[in-house]
Protein backbone atom coordinates (compact mmCIF):
# COMPACT_ATOMS: atom_id res chain seq x y z
CA UNK A 1 0.00 0.00 0.00
CA UNK A 2 1.15 3.73 -0.97
CA UNK A 3 1.13 6.98 0.84
CA UNK A 4 2.09 10.73 0.47
CA UNK A 5 3.65 12.50 2.71
CA UNK A 6 3.12 15.71 3.01
CA UNK A 7 6.53 17.35 4.05
CA UNK A 8 7.42 21.05 5.07
CA UNK A 9 10.70 22.64 3.56
CA UNK A 10 10.58 25.93 6.13
CA UNK A 11 11.43 29.08 5.39
CA UNK A 12 15.11 30.42 3.34
CA UNK A 13 16.04 27.30 1.73
CA UNK A 14 16.59 23.71 2.08
CA UNK A 15 18.30 23.65 5.95
CA UNK A 16 14.95 24.96 6.86
CA UNK A 17 13.49 21.10 6.29
CA UNK A 18 13.43 19.24 9.63
CA UNK A 19 15.21 16.10 10.58
CA UNK A 20 12.29 14.13 10.36
CA UNK A 21 11.40 15.68 6.90
CA UNK A 22 14.98 14.86 5.42
CA UNK A 23 14.54 11.08 6.42
CA UNK A 24 10.95 10.77 5.24
CA UNK A 25 12.52 12.04 2.02
CA UNK A 26 15.23 10.12 2.15
CA UNK A 27 12.84 6.62 2.68
CA UNK A 28 10.70 7.83 -0.05
CA UNK A 29 9.81 5.56 -3.66
CA UNK A 30 9.25 9.36 -5.16
CA UNK A 31 10.15 12.27 -4.23
CA UNK A 32 8.26 16.03 -5.43
CA UNK A 33 8.34 19.33 -4.74
CA UNK A 34 6.32 22.54 -5.11
CA UNK A 35 8.15 25.67 -5.13
CA UNK A 36 5.15 28.45 -6.11
CA UNK A 37 3.33 28.77 -3.10
CA UNK A 38 6.10 30.47 -1.54
CA UNK A 39 9.28 31.90 -1.98
CA UNK A 40 12.32 30.83 -1.04
CA UNK A 41 15.24 33.07 -1.38
CA UNK A 42 18.44 30.78 -0.91
CA UNK A 43 17.17 27.19 -2.48
CA UNK A 44 19.29 25.56 -3.80
CA UNK A 45 17.54 22.30 -5.90
CA UNK A 46 21.02 20.50 -6.47
CA UNK A 47 21.67 20.70 -2.44
CA UNK A 48 18.66 19.06 -1.40
CA UNK A 49 18.79 16.52 -3.94
CA UNK A 50 22.23 15.71 -2.49
CA UNK A 51 20.28 15.61 0.99
CA UNK A 52 18.00 13.46 -0.13
CA UNK A 53 20.05 11.22 -1.94
CA UNK A 54 17.55 10.97 -5.06
CA UNK A 55 16.43 12.92 -7.99
CA UNK A 56 13.27 15.39 -6.95
CA UNK A 57 10.73 15.87 -9.28
CA UNK A 58 9.30 19.88 -9.58
CA UNK A 59 5.61 20.14 -9.59
CA UNK A 60 4.06 22.75 -11.07
CA UNK A 61 0.87 24.94 -10.57
CA UNK A 62 -0.58 23.26 -13.30
CA UNK A 63 0.26 19.77 -12.30
CA UNK A 64 -1.39 19.97 -8.53
CA UNK A 65 -4.31 22.34 -9.77
CA UNK A 66 -5.09 21.92 -13.09
CA UNK A 67 -4.21 18.26 -13.37
CA UNK A 68 -5.65 17.46 -9.46
CA UNK A 69 -2.05 16.15 -8.93
CA UNK A 70 -2.40 12.88 -10.37
CA UNK A 71 0.98 12.88 -10.64
CA UNK A 72 1.61 12.41 -7.26
CA UNK A 73 -1.04 11.01 -6.48
CA UNK A 74 0.05 7.99 -8.72
CA UNK A 75 3.27 7.49 -7.29
CA UNK A 76 1.56 7.23 -3.97
CA UNK A 77 -0.99 4.78 -5.00
CA UNK A 78 2.31 2.99 -5.84
CA UNK A 79 4.59 3.29 -2.97
CA UNK A 80 5.55 6.25 -0.52
CA UNK A 81 6.04 9.49 -2.28
CA UNK A 82 7.07 12.50 -0.94
CA UNK A 83 5.75 16.22 -1.32
CA UNK A 84 7.95 19.04 -0.10
CA UNK A 85 6.29 22.46 0.31
CA UNK A 86 7.75 25.38 1.13
CA UNK A 87 6.78 26.51 4.68
CA UNK A 88 4.61 23.96 6.57
CA UNK A 89 2.94 22.07 3.97
CA UNK A 90 -0.77 22.36 4.72
CA UNK A 91 -1.07 25.73 5.47
CA UNK A 92 -1.65 26.38 1.37
CA UNK A 93 -5.02 25.68 0.53
CA UNK A 94 -3.96 23.91 -2.66
CA UNK A 95 -2.02 20.63 -0.97
CA UNK A 96 -5.38 20.40 1.77
CA UNK A 97 -7.27 19.81 -1.84
CA UNK A 98 -4.41 17.60 -2.81
CA UNK A 99 -5.04 15.04 0.44
CA UNK A 100 -8.86 15.36 0.35
CA UNK A 101 -7.97 13.83 -3.03
CA UNK A 102 -5.86 11.35 -1.85
CA UNK A 103 -8.18 10.02 0.66
CA UNK A 104 -10.81 10.14 -1.95
CA UNK A 105 -8.69 7.65 -3.96
CA UNK A 106 -7.77 5.40 -0.58
CA UNK A 107 -4.27 6.89 -0.85
CA UNK A 108 -3.39 7.05 3.21
CA UNK A 109 -1.50 10.55 3.83
CA UNK A 110 0.88 12.22 6.67
CA UNK A 111 2.36 15.06 7.93
CA UNK A 112 5.57 16.09 8.82
CA UNK A 113 5.65 20.04 9.53
CA UNK A 114 7.48 22.96 8.62
CA UNK A 115 8.43 26.49 9.98
CA UNK A 116 5.65 28.66 8.64
CA UNK A 117 6.16 32.26 7.79
CA UNK A 118 2.85 32.91 9.64
CA UNK A 119 4.62 32.02 12.83
CA UNK A 120 7.88 33.06 11.90
CA UNK A 121 6.61 37.14 11.70
CA UNK A 122 4.95 37.14 14.60
CA UNK A 123 7.77 35.62 16.49
CA UNK A 124 10.27 38.08 14.92
CA UNK A 125 7.84 41.11 15.49
CA UNK A 126 7.63 40.26 19.00
CA UNK A 127 4.09 40.79 19.37
CA UNK A 128 1.91 38.53 20.94
CA UNK A 129 0.40 35.96 19.31
CA UNK A 130 -3.09 35.44 20.75
CA UNK A 131 -3.64 39.60 19.97
CA UNK A 132 -3.91 38.76 16.17
CA UNK A 133 -7.06 39.10 14.64
CA UNK A 134 -7.96 38.29 11.14
CA UNK A 135 -4.74 37.35 8.72
CA UNK A 136 -4.90 39.49 5.64
CA UNK A 137 -3.37 39.35 2.13
CA UNK A 138 -3.02 43.01 0.54
CA UNK A 139 -3.45 42.05 -3.58
CA UNK A 140 -1.39 43.33 -6.76
CA UNK A 141 -3.15 46.74 -8.04
CA UNK A 142 -5.26 44.90 -10.70
CA UNK A 143 -7.03 43.05 -8.39
CA UNK A 144 -7.78 45.91 -5.88
CA UNK A 145 -9.70 45.71 -2.91
CA UNK A 146 -10.93 47.36 -0.03
CA UNK A 147 -11.24 43.86 2.23
CA UNK A 148 -7.96 44.32 3.60
CA UNK A 149 -8.74 48.07 4.59
CA UNK A 150 -11.84 47.19 6.06
CA UNK A 151 -10.22 43.75 7.88
CA UNK A 152 -7.33 46.06 9.48
CA UNK A 153 -10.23 49.04 10.59
CA UNK A 154 -12.27 45.74 12.09
CA UNK A 155 -9.18 44.79 13.75
CA UNK A 156 -7.96 47.60 15.10
CA UNK A 157 -11.93 48.28 16.82
CA UNK A 158 -11.03 45.38 18.71
CA UNK A 159 -7.54 46.09 19.54
CA UNK A 160 -5.92 43.46 17.70
CA UNK A 161 -3.11 43.29 15.74
CA UNK A 162 -3.43 42.45 11.80
CA UNK A 163 -1.09 40.56 9.79
CA UNK A 164 -0.89 41.56 6.23
CA UNK A 165 0.42 39.39 3.37
CA UNK A 166 1.31 40.59 0.44
CA UNK A 167 0.62 39.04 -2.60
CA UNK A 168 2.85 37.33 -4.57
CA UNK A 169 3.32 35.60 -8.25
CA UNK A 170 6.24 33.77 -7.70
CA UNK A 171 6.31 32.15 -11.25
CA UNK A 172 6.25 35.81 -12.63
CA UNK A 173 8.71 36.50 -9.98
CA UNK A 174 6.39 39.57 -9.02
CA UNK A 175 6.09 40.47 -5.18
CA UNK A 176 3.98 43.01 -3.47
CA UNK A 177 6.20 45.62 -1.54
CA UNK A 178 5.31 47.57 1.72
CA UNK A 179 5.45 51.00 -0.29
CA UNK A 180 2.61 49.69 -2.71
CA UNK A 181 0.68 48.04 0.26
CA UNK A 182 0.64 51.38 2.32
CA UNK A 183 -0.23 53.58 -1.27
CA UNK A 184 -2.99 51.38 -1.64
CA UNK A 185 -4.57 51.66 1.64
CA UNK A 186 -4.26 55.11 1.87
CA UNK A 187 -6.09 55.67 -1.52
CA UNK A 188 -8.55 53.47 0.39
CA UNK A 189 -8.45 55.77 3.69
CA UNK A 190 -8.45 59.06 1.43
CA UNK A 191 -11.66 57.71 -0.64
CA UNK A 192 -13.33 56.67 2.77
CA UNK A 193 -12.73 60.26 4.64
CA UNK A 194 -11.60 58.29 7.73
CA UNK A 195 -8.76 57.85 9.54
CA UNK A 196 -8.54 54.75 10.93
CA UNK A 197 -5.65 52.56 9.42
CA UNK A 198 -3.02 54.83 8.80
CA UNK A 199 -3.45 58.20 10.29
CA UNK A 200 -0.94 58.70 12.91
CA UNK A 201 -0.14 55.09 13.10
CA UNK A 202 2.92 52.97 13.99
CA UNK A 203 2.83 49.84 11.27
CA UNK A 204 5.64 47.61 11.22
CA UNK A 205 6.96 46.29 7.68
CA UNK A 206 8.86 42.60 8.01
CA UNK A 207 11.16 41.72 4.43
CA UNK A 208 12.76 38.14 3.91
CA UNK A 209 11.13 36.29 7.85
CA UNK A 210 13.23 33.04 8.32
CA UNK A 211 16.18 34.11 6.28
CA UNK A 212 20.13 35.10 8.23
CA UNK A 213 19.17 38.51 7.57
CA UNK A 214 15.31 39.39 7.59
CA UNK A 215 14.60 43.36 7.81
CA UNK A 216 12.20 44.77 10.08
CA UNK A 217 10.88 48.40 10.55
CA UNK A 218 8.28 49.77 12.79
CA UNK A 219 7.05 53.30 12.21
CA UNK A 220 4.60 56.28 11.27
CA UNK A 221 3.49 55.72 7.81
CA UNK A 222 5.20 57.98 6.41
CA UNK A 223 8.64 56.95 7.69
CA UNK A 224 7.74 53.94 6.25
CA UNK A 225 7.14 55.04 2.55
CA UNK A 226 10.62 56.24 2.84
CA UNK A 227 12.18 52.90 3.95
CA UNK A 228 14.19 50.57 2.02
CA UNK A 229 13.44 46.97 3.01
CA UNK A 230 15.82 44.91 0.55
CA UNK A 231 14.92 42.17 -1.40
CA UNK A 232 10.91 40.68 -0.82
CA UNK A 233 9.26 38.43 0.32
CA UNK A 234 7.75 41.47 2.81
CA UNK A 235 5.05 41.54 4.97
CA UNK A 236 3.29 44.73 7.33
CA UNK A 237 1.40 44.20 10.52
CA UNK A 238 -0.73 46.88 11.55
CA UNK A 239 -0.82 46.78 15.84
CA UNK A 240 -3.74 47.60 17.58
CA UNK A 241 -3.13 48.22 21.47
CA UNK A 242 0.28 47.26 22.59
CA UNK A 243 1.41 45.53 25.73
CA UNK A 244 4.57 47.12 27.06
CA UNK A 245 7.09 44.30 26.23
CA UNK A 246 5.60 44.30 22.75
CA UNK A 247 6.42 47.82 22.67
CA UNK A 248 10.09 46.86 24.06
CA UNK A 249 10.70 44.27 21.39
CA UNK A 250 9.71 46.66 18.50
CA UNK A 251 12.02 48.99 19.86
CA UNK A 252 14.78 46.99 20.39
CA UNK A 253 14.07 44.79 17.13
CA UNK A 254 12.59 47.06 14.98
CA UNK A 255 13.99 50.52 15.48
CA UNK A 256 10.59 51.91 16.07
CA UNK A 257 10.19 55.52 18.09
CA UNK A 258 10.46 55.65 22.31
CA UNK A 259 7.82 57.52 22.31
CA UNK A 260 5.73 53.93 21.52
CA UNK A 261 6.37 53.38 25.25
CA UNK A 262 3.66 55.52 26.31
CA UNK A 263 1.12 54.00 23.84
CA UNK A 264 1.14 50.95 25.50
CA UNK A 265 -1.78 49.50 27.90
CA UNK B 1 32.35 38.72 20.34
CA UNK B 2 29.28 36.41 22.12
CA UNK B 3 25.75 35.95 20.11
CA UNK B 4 22.36 33.89 21.56
CA UNK B 5 20.86 31.58 18.77
CA UNK B 6 17.56 31.34 19.17
CA UNK B 7 16.83 27.39 17.68
CA UNK B 8 12.98 26.36 17.28
CA UNK B 9 13.33 22.26 18.09
CA UNK B 10 9.32 22.12 16.06
CA UNK B 11 6.98 19.58 17.39
CA UNK B 12 6.94 15.77 18.86
CA UNK B 13 10.70 15.43 19.52
CA UNK B 14 14.02 16.25 19.02
CA UNK B 15 14.06 15.08 14.87
CA UNK B 16 11.68 18.08 14.63
CA UNK B 17 13.99 20.48 14.69
CA UNK B 18 15.37 21.77 11.44
CA UNK B 19 18.85 21.03 9.98
CA UNK B 20 19.82 24.68 9.84
CA UNK B 21 18.93 24.73 13.45
CA UNK B 22 21.51 21.21 13.80
CA UNK B 23 24.31 23.00 12.65
CA UNK B 24 23.95 25.87 15.06
CA UNK B 25 23.86 23.45 18.25
CA UNK B 26 26.73 21.60 16.70
CA UNK B 27 28.91 25.17 16.02
CA UNK B 28 28.01 26.42 19.31
CA UNK B 29 29.78 27.36 22.25
CA UNK B 30 27.13 26.17 24.68
CA UNK B 31 24.03 25.20 24.17
CA UNK B 32 20.61 25.23 26.39
CA UNK B 33 17.31 23.92 26.14
CA UNK B 34 14.32 24.61 27.63
CA UNK B 35 11.39 22.11 27.91
CA UNK B 36 8.66 23.58 30.06
CA UNK B 37 6.57 26.06 27.10
CA UNK B 38 5.43 23.13 25.47
CA UNK B 39 5.60 19.55 25.49
CA UNK B 40 7.31 17.06 23.26
CA UNK B 41 5.39 13.92 23.20
CA UNK B 42 8.52 11.71 22.35
CA UNK B 43 10.91 13.87 22.92
CA UNK B 44 14.59 11.87 23.97
CA UNK B 45 17.33 14.06 25.66
CA UNK B 46 20.02 11.93 24.67
CA UNK B 47 19.54 11.43 21.25
CA UNK B 48 19.60 15.46 21.16
CA UNK B 49 23.05 15.28 22.36
CA UNK B 50 24.09 13.08 20.28
CA UNK B 51 23.28 14.58 17.45
CA UNK B 52 24.35 17.71 18.52
CA UNK B 53 27.40 16.06 19.62
CA UNK B 54 27.76 17.83 22.84
CA UNK B 55 26.10 18.08 26.41
CA UNK B 56 23.36 20.50 26.73
CA UNK B 57 21.76 22.31 29.45
CA UNK B 58 18.40 22.08 30.90
CA UNK B 59 17.53 25.79 31.77
CA UNK B 60 14.07 25.97 33.70
CA UNK B 61 11.19 28.11 33.75
CA UNK B 62 13.28 29.90 37.07
CA UNK B 63 16.44 30.56 35.55
CA UNK B 64 14.45 32.39 32.31
CA UNK B 65 11.87 33.99 34.59
CA UNK B 66 12.87 34.40 37.82
CA UNK B 67 16.58 35.00 36.96
CA UNK B 68 16.11 36.64 33.55
CA UNK B 69 18.14 34.46 31.36
CA UNK B 70 21.40 35.01 33.46
CA UNK B 71 22.89 32.01 32.44
CA UNK B 72 21.85 32.06 29.16
CA UNK B 73 22.99 35.57 29.06
CA UNK B 74 26.25 34.99 30.15
CA UNK B 75 27.13 32.46 27.91
CA UNK B 76 25.96 34.95 25.53
CA UNK B 77 28.69 37.00 26.23
CA UNK B 78 31.32 35.17 26.36
CA UNK B 79 30.43 32.98 22.76
CA UNK B 80 28.07 31.45 20.95
CA UNK B 81 24.89 30.16 23.22
CA UNK B 82 22.47 28.00 21.71
CA UNK B 83 19.08 28.16 23.16
CA UNK B 84 16.87 25.19 21.97
CA UNK B 85 13.16 25.74 21.79
CA UNK B 86 9.97 23.89 21.76
CA UNK B 87 7.65 25.26 18.73
CA UNK B 88 9.25 28.22 17.41
CA UNK B 89 11.04 30.42 19.41
CA UNK B 90 9.71 33.59 19.69
CA UNK B 91 5.98 32.31 20.30
CA UNK B 92 6.70 32.17 23.58
CA UNK B 93 6.88 35.67 25.57
CA UNK B 94 9.01 34.15 27.66
CA UNK B 95 11.68 34.20 24.96
CA UNK B 96 10.72 37.68 23.47
CA UNK B 97 11.22 39.30 26.94
CA UNK B 98 14.66 37.19 26.97
CA UNK B 99 15.57 38.36 23.77
CA UNK B 100 15.51 42.11 24.13
CA UNK B 101 17.48 41.51 27.81
CA UNK B 102 20.11 40.20 26.09
CA UNK B 103 19.67 43.65 23.20
CA UNK B 104 19.80 45.28 26.55
CA UNK B 105 22.84 43.85 26.88
CA UNK B 106 24.84 44.22 23.57
CA UNK B 107 24.42 40.79 22.55
CA UNK B 108 23.13 39.70 19.06
CA UNK B 109 20.68 37.61 18.51
CA UNK B 110 19.76 35.32 15.95
CA UNK B 111 16.29 33.33 15.14
CA UNK B 112 16.27 29.78 13.79
CA UNK B 113 12.69 28.85 13.51
CA UNK B 114 10.48 25.87 14.10
CA UNK B 115 7.16 24.62 13.27
CA UNK B 116 4.83 26.13 15.48
CA UNK B 117 2.01 24.00 16.88
CA UNK B 118 -0.36 26.61 15.84
CA UNK B 119 -0.21 26.28 11.99
CA UNK B 120 0.15 22.90 12.24
CA UNK B 121 -3.17 22.32 13.65
CA UNK B 122 -4.66 24.96 11.30
CA UNK B 123 -3.23 22.70 8.68
CA UNK B 124 -4.20 19.12 10.46
CA UNK B 125 -7.91 20.91 10.50
CA UNK B 126 -7.95 21.62 6.81
CA UNK B 127 -9.50 24.85 7.37
CA UNK B 128 -8.76 27.86 6.12
CA UNK B 129 -5.73 29.94 7.69
CA UNK B 130 -6.45 33.51 6.74
CA UNK B 131 -10.78 33.14 8.08
CA UNK B 132 -8.91 32.25 11.82
CA UNK B 133 -9.99 35.26 14.01
CA UNK B 134 -8.20 36.33 17.81
CA UNK B 135 -6.55 32.80 19.66
CA UNK B 136 -7.87 32.18 22.98
CA UNK B 137 -6.11 30.21 26.03
CA UNK B 138 -9.04 27.95 28.10
CA UNK B 139 -7.41 27.95 31.40
CA UNK B 140 -7.82 25.88 33.92
CA UNK B 141 -11.27 25.37 36.61
CA UNK B 142 -8.90 27.48 39.19
CA UNK B 143 -8.41 30.16 36.92
CA UNK B 144 -12.10 29.84 35.59
CA UNK B 145 -12.53 33.16 33.08
CA UNK B 146 -15.30 33.90 30.71
CA UNK B 147 -13.31 35.21 28.27
CA UNK B 148 -12.39 32.07 26.42
CA UNK B 149 -16.59 32.32 25.35
CA UNK B 150 -16.58 35.78 24.77
CA UNK B 151 -13.90 35.25 21.97
CA UNK B 152 -15.26 32.46 20.73
CA UNK B 153 -18.58 34.43 20.49
CA UNK B 154 -16.69 36.92 18.83
CA UNK B 155 -15.11 34.94 15.95
CA UNK B 156 -18.55 33.67 15.33
CA UNK B 157 -20.56 36.69 14.30
CA UNK B 158 -17.46 37.61 12.09
CA UNK B 159 -17.78 34.12 10.62
CA UNK B 160 -14.55 33.48 11.83
CA UNK B 161 -12.98 30.12 12.97
CA UNK B 162 -11.77 30.45 16.56
CA UNK B 163 -8.64 28.61 17.91
CA UNK B 164 -8.68 27.39 21.74
CA UNK B 165 -5.66 26.36 23.21
CA UNK B 166 -6.12 24.26 25.86
CA UNK B 167 -4.00 24.99 28.88
CA UNK B 168 -1.26 23.37 30.30
CA UNK B 169 1.45 23.15 33.54
CA UNK B 170 4.15 20.86 31.77
CA UNK B 171 5.72 20.83 35.22
CA UNK B 172 3.43 19.50 36.75
CA UNK B 173 2.10 17.16 33.96
CA UNK B 174 -1.40 18.45 33.45
CA UNK B 175 -3.04 19.22 30.39
CA UNK B 176 -6.50 20.63 30.06
CA UNK B 177 -8.54 18.42 28.29
CA UNK B 178 -11.18 18.95 25.48
CA UNK B 179 -13.82 17.64 27.77
CA UNK B 180 -13.00 19.52 30.56
CA UNK B 181 -12.94 22.95 27.89
CA UNK B 182 -16.26 21.79 26.66
CA UNK B 183 -17.65 21.78 30.22
CA UNK B 184 -16.47 24.83 31.44
CA UNK B 185 -18.06 26.43 27.92
CA UNK B 186 -21.18 24.78 28.38
CA UNK B 187 -21.30 26.46 32.05
CA UNK B 188 -20.58 29.59 31.39
CA UNK B 189 -23.50 29.25 28.14
CA UNK B 190 -25.79 28.10 30.71
CA UNK B 191 -25.21 31.00 32.94
CA UNK B 192 -25.48 33.43 30.11
CA UNK B 193 -28.54 31.60 28.32
CA UNK B 194 -27.11 32.26 24.94
CA UNK B 195 -26.91 29.87 22.52
CA UNK B 196 -24.27 30.88 20.20
CA UNK B 197 -21.30 28.72 20.74
CA UNK B 198 -22.68 25.46 22.18
CA UNK B 199 -26.20 24.81 20.62
CA UNK B 200 -26.07 22.97 17.97
CA UNK B 201 -22.28 23.73 17.14
CA UNK B 202 -19.59 21.77 15.49
CA UNK B 203 -16.29 21.70 17.02
CA UNK B 204 -12.92 20.19 16.56
CA UNK B 205 -11.11 18.20 18.65
CA UNK B 206 -7.38 17.66 18.58
CA UNK B 207 -4.99 15.77 20.03
CA UNK B 208 -1.19 15.51 19.55
CA UNK B 209 -0.46 17.74 16.48
CA UNK B 210 2.99 17.05 15.05
CA UNK B 211 3.01 13.51 16.12
CA UNK B 212 2.85 10.68 14.03
CA UNK B 213 -0.55 9.68 15.46
CA UNK B 214 -2.98 13.21 15.97
CA UNK B 215 -5.78 12.29 16.70
CA UNK B 216 -8.84 14.55 14.73
CA UNK B 217 -12.39 14.55 15.70
CA UNK B 218 -15.17 17.14 14.30
CA UNK B 219 -18.88 16.58 15.60
CA UNK B 220 -21.62 18.33 17.71
CA UNK B 221 -20.20 19.16 21.42
CA UNK B 222 -22.27 16.28 22.71
CA UNK B 223 -20.83 13.95 20.90
CA UNK B 224 -17.30 15.31 21.48
CA UNK B 225 -18.10 14.92 24.85
CA UNK B 226 -18.31 11.25 24.33
CA UNK B 227 -14.89 10.85 22.11
CA UNK B 228 -11.48 9.40 23.42
CA UNK B 229 -8.82 11.73 22.18
CA UNK B 230 -5.97 9.35 24.03
CA UNK B 231 -2.89 11.38 25.36
CA UNK B 232 -2.42 15.38 25.32
CA UNK B 233 -1.93 18.15 24.34
CA UNK B 234 -5.22 18.76 23.21
CA UNK B 235 -6.60 22.05 21.13
CA UNK B 236 -10.37 23.24 20.09
CA UNK B 237 -11.21 24.40 17.29
CA UNK B 238 -14.88 26.48 16.90
CA UNK B 239 -15.61 27.12 13.34
CA UNK B 240 -16.95 29.92 11.51
CA UNK B 241 -18.63 29.80 8.26
CA UNK B 242 -17.44 27.06 6.64
CA UNK B 243 -16.14 26.99 2.97
CA UNK B 244 -16.87 23.67 0.64
CA UNK B 245 -13.13 22.37 1.14
CA UNK B 246 -12.91 22.73 4.50
CA UNK B 247 -16.08 21.13 4.90
CA UNK B 248 -14.98 18.13 2.84
CA UNK B 249 -11.80 18.07 4.54
CA UNK B 250 -13.19 17.87 8.08
CA UNK B 251 -15.25 15.48 6.54
CA UNK B 252 -12.22 13.57 5.12
CA UNK B 253 -10.06 13.85 7.92
CA UNK B 254 -12.01 14.24 11.48
CA UNK B 255 -14.97 11.97 10.52
CA UNK B 256 -17.30 15.08 10.65
CA UNK B 257 -21.41 14.45 9.59
CA UNK B 258 -21.69 14.73 6.10
CA UNK B 259 -25.01 17.35 6.75
CA UNK B 260 -21.79 19.75 7.41
CA UNK B 261 -21.34 19.47 2.98
CA UNK B 262 -25.17 21.73 3.38
CA UNK B 263 -23.62 24.35 5.81
CA UNK B 264 -21.19 25.85 3.72
CA UNK B 265 -20.84 29.16 2.06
Amino acid sequence: MGEIVFVGLGLNDEMGMTLRGLEEAKSADTVFIELYTSVLPAFSFEHLEELAGKKISVVSRKDLEDDCGRVVLSAGRLGKAVLIVPGDPLIATTHVALRVEAHRNGIETRIVHGASALSAIIGLSGLHNYKFGKTVTIPFKENFSETPYNVIAQNRTLGLHTLCLLDLKTDEKRFLTVKEALKMLGEIENKKKQGIVLNDTIAVGLARAGSKAPSLKAESIGELLKFDFGEPPMTLIFPGQLHFMEAEALIAFAGAPTKLRSMTT
